[in-house]
């Protein structure tokens, strides 16, 4: 099915997580990724096991399924120059090397820019490209650490945990995408190209929300609150006789619903717990008289009851639990696709559900420089025998 | 400074949290977003303290900087005939109502795309416009809880932990903005809109990255690992004698450099730690072997031995820290705005740095229908006796 980027045409100079992320949405979004890797071993993240059948790697199949792979060693001049040939044909350049890595390489954007105006170059780093720490290397933990997302994440009094998934990297990866998409909008009355400069650590302070306000207002430095909100009571995880579950009372009538659904009718009267902000107060206490009730329930009748009562609701769901969902098989949020050696591997779909171009998920991962020749064959009019000799000399 | 969605008008009938992030996004890339509020009260988030001079939510500042706000009772007959009226006038509607709730209001995509064909109509909600629990209201916690980003995050053996931000609607806000951008990006050639159905669970999943391939490679169910990485040590937070810092080793060479930055080179040869998955392996062993050494050492100390020996670190900072930081500063990622009552606030910045066309965040967030007269007035004509007149009739 035709994507919304249908005809657009990416460069991809990503590795590992905040760069390949982000091509793979553009990629989801019908856009013609071509991922350029060096020779010898690719990308770093081809080499992250567990390993499907024929040495594919999970990780790397996580984040580049649906694009396309070349091979050019950049540091070669020959090399230099099909991709130069290669920007002059493209839409957009994405890249998440430590700033001035592409400018040694005379792939900088003030140096493209001279053969494509129209070319949007998007670059996705640790702390961007400006500001002292721009040199800086920068991996998740160290984005989630500096930007204040480990100090309001896990339980008062204990150590800081990081988000289970590497959001360090996807906000940036989501902002790099909105940056090209925008550009790309620009584009449309320009005719100009422009840089897209994504910082991991600017995109992670940009997703701390209301946190950052209520300190400058309150002067209250927030702290960590295990699974409960700052400003919301109930909501949070409580645990049942066979596990977790959370629930979210978000005004007077959903607690009135909460205390009814579980048999707790005299909590109303409760001095304790008669407003939300006095329910903010008292949450230790009230979480010992509402686990009084759950622990001696399993997880499944506890939601039967509050879901019957209209309390928004839902299990704690280990991923083995999150990949049987029936509401995200409705979705098509995991779908197969064909490894040319691995065979039919499921992988998570696209969130982005356009009613009239809705784009794909419809090829595996690529094998290292498994396009090279179609793409310098198709786009520069190279002969299979001109891509072997490059090849051959440890051009491609 | 002009945006690169300078020129795009934005109806916005969002509120609390997904759907106003979405559209504030969409105004510091140049929108004109018209925020369309219900006249008694407006947005609930109006109403979540604490509050700044002259009871301005800090929680509703943070979302809904950069917009306008218009009241209209979208219940009453003229009211919904004014929404019409703009919605001809419009570039993009998002809403994140409960499904059904735009329909009952005779302004679903279906309604709206007679009398505008060139809208792009986005609807953010917990569960999306598809499936089983479609109907089902969600917060923040709920998603997070059911997407399984809970289950990844805690320390291990205890209870799961929220992401201490609220990353199950601002997962569903950047998607949305995608969507929304896609979609725009495609009307340039089809001159077509479309609907963009963002559900919050699946982009809490699409977010999980190798989480869930990981899983299918392997089978085993990912757990929480309080700090640290799934395959990768040491990638983790360390206590120091006054805090706690994180660093990440990803390789060989950084694990050497690690080994020497802190006088621990006699665990090069401990054949625990010889490689990664060693390392991975016996992560607690090493931790114990780290900490003997940090806890006798400040966080400055520390990091300043990591950062010389070019070891990838930083700090754990708390918010107070967090809006003093350099790296941010430069990069002007909290920025005063003026608002007409309270003052001059500071507000986080926009991570998106586009070279030609940066957007901007200029405005505070609007009061209440404080730009009725002036949107009904240039859109649509009406004189201010006229607008009064819908004033004193509770339309607007």
């Amino acid at each position: 099915m035709v994507g919304p980027l249908s005809g657009t045409r990416v460069l991809d100079f990503t590795w590992v997580l905040a760069g390949p992320y982000a091509t793979m949405v553009l990629a989801d979004l019908g856009a013609e990724v071509i991922k350029v890797e060096p020779p010898n071993g690719g990308d770093f993240s081809r080499h992250f096991g567990p390993y499907f059948d024929g040495d594919v790697s999970h990780y790397f199949l996580s984040i580049n399924r649906g694009k396309k792979s070349i091979t050019v060693n950049l540091k070669t001049k020959r090399g230099n120059e099909i991709i130069r040939d290669l920007v002059k044909q493209a839409d957009v350049l994405v890249e998440n090397f430590v700033p001035g890595t592409m400018a040694r390489l005379g792939l900088a954007y003030e140096q493209l820019r001279e053969i494509n105006p129209r070319l949007i170059y998007a670059s996705a780093s640790g702390f961007g490209h400006s500001g002292p720490y721009m040199d800086r290397p920068a991996y998740d933990v160290i984005v989630q650490a500096m930007a204040g997302t480990m100090s309001l994440t896990g339980e008062p009094g204990r150590p800081s945990v990081r988000v289970g998934y590497s959001i360090g990297d996807m906000g940036a990866s989501l902002f790099t995408v909105i940056g090209v998409l925008a550009a790309l909008n620009e584009r449309e009355r320009s005719g100009l190209g422009q840089h897209v400069d994504i910082a991991m650590l600017d995109s992670q302070v940009a997703l701390l929300e209301n946190a950052v306000t209520r300190y400058f207002c309150s002067g209250k430095v927030p702290a960590k609150i295990g699974s409960r909100h700052p400003s919301i009571a109930p909501f949070q995880a409580y645990r049942s006789k066979d596990g977790e579950f959370v629930l979210g009372a978000a005004n007077d009538r959903q607690w009135q619903a909460v205390c009814s659904a579980l048999g707790l009718r005299h909590l109303l009267e409760d001095e304790r717990f008669l407003s939300n902000d006095l329910r903010v107060t008292h949450a230790d206490e009230m979480e010992a008289e509402i686990e009084a009730v759950t622990t001696r329930m399993t997880t499944d009748e506890c939601l039967a009851r509050l879901m019957e009562a209209q309390v928004p609701c839902g299990p704690v769901q280990t991923i083995d639990k999150v990949v049987q969902d029936p509401q995200l098989a409705a979705r098509e949020m995991f779908v197969e696709v064909e490894h040319p050696r691995a065979g039919r591997l499921k992988v998570t779909g696209s969130p982005l559900k356009l009613s009239r171009t809705p784009g794909r998920v419809e090829r595996a991962s690529p094998d290292l420089g498994e396009h090279t020749a179609e793409v310098l064959g198709e786009l520069l009019g190279y002969s299979p025998a001109e891509v072997e000799a490059l090849r051959e000399q440890g051009i491609v």
